[in-house]
């Protein structure tokens, strides 16, 4: 793969990275068995690829007890979908099927959700998550109740809208800079 | 102003923040005049706000012949208004207004830039930003053609699609939170 | 301002008028301090000027139990700001202002209604004029239903709908010719 | 047909109208053959009737080398049928028939103008119009070349953007108040 | 009418079809007066001609208790009128006028169904077959419920959406072949 | 999988079917290593059955010089994506990673076909069917004329919007029936 098919910006390399995210980006390579373009792409922008890696990490790297890391990335996954954006709909359909242990989720998601074989807490997590990323000034009184029913405490909630927001952004990027997937995500975790 | 005028989540004490974000709120509050309400929202969620200070100074606070801090915020107001998010339309037209020297085009970029007295090249930094702001999987060739073609540089035009993107943050996270920014920006630089 | 900066039509003098418009409109122009550009961009039709002045005196002019003066600026604020109708929502939301006598309003109505600090009858009678402005086909007897139980009379409701229907009218008519407010209309009543 | 099958306003008596609005509906009855709903819809606010038969007459009544009073219909099909308005589809639908002497054209242009039989002249009329009337705040310099290029002059050119901006009105009270048009109309000029 | 007045692509000669989709166009034109444009575009393709008459007389040409000829033509009419479709609009208004005897349903239906005269059952009717046209995806348990609440058999319900999507396929077909409806069918059965 | 995990309508044994639907179904079924769920689907009607597999076969199973059978399961991805339809993504995907012997294309074409990395030709012919699928009502001159300058014939464009149409109905079809795909669609041609 060549550099412009993984960005239609220059890519810049690892080795010019501040030493911490040098360390950072190569840990994750390492344990992935290999290294995600989206990094390579940040690399001629270390504080940038730096905010990334902070906000991302704030956000999906953690458990609580309604909202997993699976659930996490079903976010990603139906969000960036419907922002049409390959890198993230196959880099995180892959995640998203390691983390759930389910083949088929990622593609029926990332198709139509709301023909996915989910939960009611599920598909109310997704109907905010999507309702944040395309039309987030209608958002309303009655989207936090339904969320509070399902069993979702206010952090969650913080947590689902910001999941969706942070990925408003990654879609954007990877959208205007043709960001293109590493050829193993599309095969990981069926 | 109450706290849930600020936020429809609870708000943390600003002494609760790790020093470096403290110290460089307060700064800010110094240099403004008051405490900007986005920085109070985050308080509770300390890694999300340095992430997003990093990301928004990396993008904002610099220059370049051809895209100075006005035309950032320029960038900001446009695509704010396309996502109707009170707190960065009020916020950013203030400090448009004050950086371009200019009490009227935050009114008019607010409402509808295509009528706003700009130059050929803001209009095409406008059109391409509110492009990867409304439908970032269309952006294609031709819309960096013509980018270029105004004079703005590969850096340049990362920054114009980057900003669009990182207000498609903020814009999500102010509305699906009720944000409201501080009464003084409404009157700021008019 | 030259005559371009007002309209994309050429402008034709006051004094060109029938004797009982040219006196409506300096007398608006003495009350105001100044002669509003919507005036002048209609002066060379003068039978279009009298049937818009007669529309908007019969609808904007009146005060009811539950539907004052400001309040029908509220309305006009919120569907011009739909149509991205600079003239407008910069005149109109200076009206409001001055009406209200509420320097935040016109900016929070004008960017997301949604998120402006009103009674849940100004939310209903926004909701409405919304509709009627944007999906006019839509309306239904559950919209009715819902005026009527936030205290508005039928005559009230007709007034809601036909002044959405004007505006909706002169967003069009500013848009296409690209009217300008005159400077004064931004800052008044801040 | 019963009142509430004409508005779902109550209808005041013709009787009550001053003399002069009166005696003007009671010709078109009587050249039309029947009283138009749309004037029975309208007697309870004499003030708005005459403010409506004013602007409609000053742009419908009227013929220039360009545009016809057939064209001047045509933009009121084409327009009304972008906002599904039953009145005047079907009632202006009537009278193109019978101005252009053509039983078909009604038909094609409510449904889809771009498939009907017309000239370039006539697309271009009709592209603008409904411009104008779905999305006005995008109209530009390019618009108003076309229509110079096929003929229209400055005048036309304000002609054809105040009927869309007219019946943007027209169709917005038909829809709300749920006007139903005459039966007579369906038939008229097939 | 010429040939490219019915169709962008060649017609074939309805002799070239083989006997029995001859044999059947032949007893549909003499059945109606004159031959449908439909089948002489799809004569240059006869296998396509034959599973569009397959499935267009499996689904509109029988009656249920819940859901008559007329209902289905009703159905036809009003997505029709959703995709702009000028041949299926025209046509079918036609043979709606006459299965149900109404002169002036098809203009209604055609132009906006909510606004027709119509039952309580007829309009969940034409709500489910609209949304199936036009947002599929979205289709739920909420609204298969409101049909059966209406009297409509799971089989019936399969007929709805059936026809709304037969007519997703002649919708396109029309549309982008510029099909046009013969002129008889403008005046039938009104 | 259980009967509902197919079609939210009832499924009827293949048994039942006509002989030579029978027949036919079994023999695709042989070919593939499973029975295709859409066929299980339409077991109770018939005549359906068989209209949509004499359509499906008269476009799908044919090659020209300049739209091949990979072609034709590419238009079939990128039209059903539009139309979020689970079944025919899921599929036809497995079909076109298998025909056109990439295991990557079908994801990048039902995220975002712009994104994807085609040929001027396929472009083209995507830009054409997506069109047809989404808005046929303005299908032009203009784009009939950039298919033929890439070396399409009159009868290939009939192919591809036929096939865009046909999709239509069948997305639409499994959409309102809930219609999954069967679980070794997956994972077949990765």
């Amino acid at each position: 793969m060549s550099d412009r098919q993984i960005s239609r910006f220059p890519l810049a390399p690892v080795e010019s990275l501040p030493d911490d995210l040098r360390e950072y980006v190569e840990n994750v390579a390492e344990r992935t068995g290999f290294m995600p373009n989206v990094f390579l792409t940040l690399v001629h922008r270390p504080d940038e690829l730096r905010a990334f890696i902070g906000m991302h990490d704030a956000l999906m790297m953690k458990d609580t007890p309604a909202l997993s890391k699976a659930d996490r990335e079903m976010i990603v996954v139906a969000t960036s979908a419907e922002n049409d954006c390959v890198y993230c709909v196959v880099a995180h359909g892959a995640v998203l099927r390691i983390r759930r242990k389910d083949p088929l989720i990622a593609d029926q998601v990332a198709t139509n959700y709301r023909k996915a074989d989910l939960t009611s807490r599920e598909r109310a997590m997704l109907d905010f998550a999507v309702k944040v990323a395309t039309d987030s000034a209608s958002v309303s009184n009655a989207d936090f109740e339904r969320l509070s029913g399902e069993g979702f405490t206010e952090e969650d909630i913080w947590d689902i809208g910001s999941i969706a927001a942070l990925f408003a952004y990654s879609n954007r990027m990877a959208n205007f800079a043709s960001m293109m997937p590493n050829e193993q995500f599309y095969s990981m975790g069926r």
